[in-house]
């Protein structure tokens, strides 16, 4: 597999080791080490249960001060209670005492089996070993992406450089999670890093926005995790970005998010499709997202997917019953790009034809117009096949 | 099969009979019909896509008027248009010409395969047939039950005899339905029938209050449907029920369509078990309601309950992201009578003997207690296994 490989942000070192959290033992420990203090904002889980590296971290970001993030893959350290809790903090403490810093500079993630405690003697030296191997070259960056994932088949990450006011930052960012979301033992978990400079509270507000383009428009199987963490850490210096350049870096940041929100999807558990439900004329955009949502989720939308099958029925049905208005009079459904059904009246078209080309492609474009206002959003969903059934059936207690 | 046979609600007359819009030959027009004017209410899909008959039947309930209720399978004559509404309106005509009653006195019930038009010669040969056939046997009946399935792969059926301020009443009904909810093949219909006298807007009301109790609280794959209806048809006479005679009438009205919704659940598509949910604790009964869906829904409960596995994680995660209140240090969790996660905390128990119990189960129990108030729901839902999968991705057009 070749990665590509621009410059990695400035300031950021890196680090994957297998310490054994990971029966089949493959890196587990995954850590991230800034010279000075960074900048740090996240967007976690709206699960009502969550885990305990997902507690610390709320209450540590936004910051100005964030020195390192810890994760570490294998046990999600969710549903752990108090002693949970302490575990995490423990992480904290054993990556302060190595980078030199407060304890509460440090970010914690965890992901992997719930409700099981982690295996604190395993962390600790899986720990020192990270911080033994840190480096600021690209092979570590990839250590450290691979140390997060768990059912993924493949590393998630993205990099760019970025032109902003006339100015170039690098952004790279990681991510793991194969279902969006499932709580056994995937979750979704993702960091961003960047030089560009950038202040704290300003970063918890994009980052926020960049989630809902993103993160929150892409669903494997709707089930929302416990662990969900997505953070954004920038070491750049200096006077930070502030009108178009900083709307520049909005933009791509936006934009790098989606794409690296995309690559969940891609590989999600047993998926063979992605498909991208684009809804337009809608009340508002949150009644599109709400349509694209339901549309996307339909698990007979996912499995016509699955099939090549061009079953406009259930697309349209599926709209039908989004808690958001659509003009059913109006309503015209496109798959990749050929019209279906226009204005409520089913159209005559090549459906073996459009079947084959549905096969063919790994993305299934699904375009949805309801009728209404300028209301526009796209979601992003895998099928759904037998394989996710069978992956998620097997007996794992 | 042996069929329960007390007897039918009087004053109704059925048939069932074979007219060729299944490839299969099965039968697919279905006739009751009441020898003088019957009370009758409606309760419908609430998807915004709507299926000619629906909108119909919608306009012609509650009535103290009904003669008759035709019926076809292997065409939903949903998404049809104009043609789709002359269509529908036709064949309550033709019912009604053979009935001798006006036209506006039939209701009318379509299922089966979305915008297509309704083969109309074939259809009135149907009804003719059926008309001819019509008899208040037994045999009859299970006709008429015989001729609105789709997918199903057994017949739905429950008939009671109910005793309301010492008098004995008939009740018998009939439906369909294999995905609660699959639009393009199956979706769900039924009809109640009884001799206790009732007025027409009190069983509006108690029918939907029925509704809300049983078929909206089961789910095979949460897709609602276009063409969704449930009728009740009450030929009794002389003095509707009330006070504490319709209190009894209406509590076993709302167990009659709970026994008969759990049918839709046990036979949904390539269903292996019936999971219920029963939520205690929530803020109130409709907040305790969706938490049980939500359970209920998520892919990955569905599949953990498919492999006999009692993953309490993913149950008591999806819990958490409900959109309603929970506590999460107060929630406790059962699986088939088993204590598994008690007020937060994860209890040792013999996994494999639990499993080996969900496994040899059709049902499958799920006990939920939240920790906030009183409210309290359940909700049933099959399993989602490979069969649902394969059954719905394959190609159909």
């Amino acid at each position: 597999m070749s990665e590509p490989a621009p410059s990695l942000p400035a300031g950021f070192q890196f680090s994957g080791v297998a310490c054994g959290i990971k029966a089949s033992g493959k890196k587990d420990v995954s850590l991230i080490v800034s010279e000075r203090d960074v900048v740090g904002a996240g967007v976690f889980t709206k699960n009502q249960i969550v885990a305990a590296p997902v507690l610390l971290c709320k209450a540590r970001t936004p910051s100005e001060t964030i020195r390192a993030v810890v994760t570490n893959s294998g046990n999600a350290n969710a549903c752990t209670g108090q002693s949970g809790m302490d575990d995490a903090v423990t992480m904290c403490q054993q990556v302060a005492a190595k980078v030199g810093c407060d304890e509460s500079q440090v970010l914690v993630m965890s992901t992997g089996v719930i409700g099981q405690p982690l295996p604190m003697d395993k962390i600790a030296v899986g720990i020192e070993q990270a911080h033994d191997q840190l480096s600021n070259d690209h092979e570590s960056f990839l250590s450290a992406a691979d140390a997060i994932l768990t059912t993924d088949n493949a590393r998630k990450m993205v990099q760019r450089t970025v032109v902003c006011g006339g100015k170039s930052y690098e952004i790279a960012a990681m991510a793991k999670g194969a279902g969006m979301i499932s709580p056994n033992m995937a979750t979704m978990l993702a960091v961003v890093l960047t030089d560009a400079p950038l202040e704290s509270t300003q970063c918890q507000t994009m980052l926020a926005k960049a989630a809902d383009l993103s993160f929150n428009r892409v669903s494997v199987d709707g089930h929302t995790s416990t662990n969900d963490t997505l953070l954004l850490l920038s070491s750049g210096q200096g006077e930070p970005l502030s009108g178009e350049p900083l709307q520049d870096f909005v933009d791509q940041l936006n934009d790098l998010c989606i794409e690296l929100a995309k690559k969940l999807v891609a590989d999600g558990e047993g998926a063979t499709h992605v498909m991208q439900v684009h809804v337009h004329g809608a009340a508002d955009d949150s009644a599109a997202e709400l349509i694209a949502r339901t549309v996307a989720a339909s698990p007979l939308v996912k499995t016509a997917i699955t099939g090549g099958d061009p079953n406009w029925g259930r697309i349209v049905s599926a709209a039908g019953y989004a808690e958001a208005k659509i003009d059913p009079t109006k309503t015209t459904l496109k798959i990749c790009g050929q019209a279906i059904y226009l204005e409520g009246v089913p159209q005559s078209f090549d459906a073996a034809a459009l079947s084959k080309k549905m096969k063919a492609n790994v993305d299934v474009e699904i375009d949805l117009q309801v009728g209404l206002q300028s209301g526009k959003a796209t979601f992003w969903s895998s099928d759904l096949t037998t394989e996710y059934v069978t992956f998620n059936s097997e007996y794992t207690t």
